[in-house]
């Protein structure tokens, strides 16, 4: 990595916070100067324009919160019990993400009837998602780990759903209360009505 | 009503769909002055600032969701059939709903780490919504209508969670799908789970 390459990387992990908190319309450039430590020339030597930086500042977010939500799902056999880390993970991995909640959330409704850029990173992201739990959960199938008749892709949409909704009423409350709720009832789902 | 509380009323009917489709940080003065037919100077005379417009804007907008969300409720003799009609009511009763998507969604998400008196009018719509669900559900508790052991709080959180999360993936997917999901898989919850 050069050193453009590196102060452009930088300016991305200083910024991703500010528009996760105070999204892309809330963010100011005197946030971005102040997140940066740069002046607007600085910070637009690298980035054709405030989409084009609050894009891969989402990026970024997205791949630090996947990451998270994904770990050690690789190393267990079972689907169900992959899918139940995920559940697990969402609630407890939550240590080095960037802050102000999930940045597929916080995209989504700030851009479903805004910035188009952001609404199709969005929209990749949010396919994505759905297509690894689905992907887990079509294994499942074939192995005989699931019970037939289990809709993979409305399980996956259910279980991002949930979750999802669940992190906006804890973080509008401010209390962990709910998505531990939306957790355990995933769980119960899971070993109850999908596991075969 | 006198001219001006009438004059008052309509900018926030006009202002509404304004601020639930582009959010607080979003809509501006034009956008506003563009959907209200009046000048800067119309407009700030019958508010203080843009924050308490866009908060009159939420109440407006929120009303009109629950009233949606409530509708034919009380006619409804039994707890978990009232429950029912909620959910069905999210997926069926859009019409006359304010553009944009749930104003509660918005704005939490929104204002979580943002502006302050948008966020206690969300968290107060919310705890409103989820005492609506909590009574309903202990009153069929205590009507033996809902199994032992059935915490009306997690209850009334699960299902909010679950239908507002469905809804950001439908708006972002712009497909009816997720929340037509969501809606089954808790009137299936409902029937299997919660009634007694």
């Amino acid at each position: 990595m050069n050193k453009g390459e590196a102060t452009r990387r930088e300016i991305i992990e200083k910024a991703a916070p500010i528009f996760n908190q105070k999204g892309f319309e809330g963010a100011s450039l005197s946030d971005l100067m102040q997140a940066t430590g740069l002046e607007k020339g600085g910070i637009y030597r690298h980035f054709e324009s405030k989409e084009q930086l609050a894009g891969e500042a989402f990026d970024y977010a997205w791949k630090t919160a996947m990451d998270r939500r994904m770990a050690g799902i690789e190393e267990i056999a079972k689907s169900v019990d992959q899918l139940k880390q995920f559940v697990r993970n969402f609630r407890e991995r939550r240590e080095g993400l960037v802050p102000g909640g999930c940045p597929l959330l916080n995209t989504a409704i700030e851009s479903d009837d805004g910035n188009a850029l952001l609404r199709r990173r969005a929209k990749r992201a949010l396919g994505g998602l759905l297509n690894r739990l689905e992907t887990i959960a079509t294994e499942g199938l074939k192995r005989n780990e699931i019970k037939r008749g289990i809709d993979t892709k409305e399980l996956a949409t259910l279980i991002v759903s949930t979750l999802e909704g669940s992190l906006m009423v804890s973080r509008l409350q401010k209390t962990d209360e709910p998505r531990a709720m939306a957790c355990r009832h995933l769980e119960e789902y899971l070993e109850e009505k999908v596991r075969n």
